[in-house]
């Protein structure tokens, strides 16, 4: 019978947590300066109860303007967005937001690296896709295409990150092997 | 009797507002794509009441642990944080948090541009400072001297930026001149 492979999912991290591990492991390293950005909040209303911190008593989540991570890595500007799927076949665009794409084309155009890493929870794979291969396959759904990535365009075109204990996702190892860096 | 000059804080902008409008000015024109991030909120509840959005109704406000401003221009990976003071002959450090200071330092180790834009509200001025010199003002003081960095150290050590109307403070002009851009 087959053996159960050590299941990554199991552990009940995030892709999240773990990117956020492997960048306080890049970070305490002085391997690379990478960071989540806060989740944007529209504040409508803050009490200020005496001698005590203030307290957000009304607010919303806003429509994040750009991606999830960047930072900073031997000078080069990163930026990426992480997302996940329980599709096992494919990568439904429905998970990116206009916003987001339109954020890395400025990216791109001003020279920063821009992917994005895709996991597939189904079986702990992750992949980091650069942004302009996203932005093709994007540009395919626009001109009447389907609406995602299949798993063997991403497996074609991505790449496959070994996943590992510490760190969990190691993305900068993968960064140096697909981008240059003089 | 003298003219009173043409006052840029009387139109009662912040220097945060101001950097917005000039960050939204340099990505319009694909002149650089930086963006401020969102203010870090520690979210306690959040309610989801039938048919409408999700409402935070208890949440506060966190300890950012970098600074206000990052993005990418030409490449390079640029940040930085913006400070005001009324104060006219010195800039106080109680104006930095130690994790921000310790942000600067990583990014520095990165060889990411890093740097602070000091407003001296009463004056009108802006002026841009690398970040190592104000890890030397900030090392003196940690060395038992001064808690601020006296107005002649910035304007020796800084770049006073010409304000203009778009966009208002163009910072990108004085980083393309301090920094090597190859
Ligand atoms: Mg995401
Ligand atoms: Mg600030």
């Amino acid at each position: 019978k087959q053996e159960k492979k050590w299941s990554y999912g199991k552990r009940g991290m995030t892709l999240e947590e773990d990117i956020n591990e492997s960048n306080q492991y890049y970070l305490e390293r002085g391997i690379a300066a990478i960071h989540k950005k806060p989740t944007p909040v529209q504040i409508v209303q803050v009490d200020y109860p005496r001698r005590s911190a203030a307290v957000i008593k009304e607010a919303y989540f806003k429509q994040a303007s750009t991606t999830d991570y960047n930072g900073v890595y031997k000078g080069k500007y990163i930026d990426f967005e992480a997302k996940e799927t329980q599709n096992t076949s494919s990568f439904p665009f429905k998970n990116f937001h206009p916003h987001q794409i339109q954020h890395m084309k400025a990216v791109l155009q001003q020279k920063g690296i821009c992917f994005v890493l895709l996991r597939f929870s189904a079986t702990d794979e992750v992949y980091l896709i650069d942004a302009e291969d996203l932005l093709f396959f994007w540009g395919r759904m626009e001109n009447g295409g389907r609406k995602s990535m299949t798993k063997s365009e991403i497996s074609e075109r991505g790449h496959l990150i070994k996943l590992g204990f510490q760190p969990r996702i190691d993305y900068i190892k993968i960064i140096d092997y697909v981008y240059d860096f003089i």
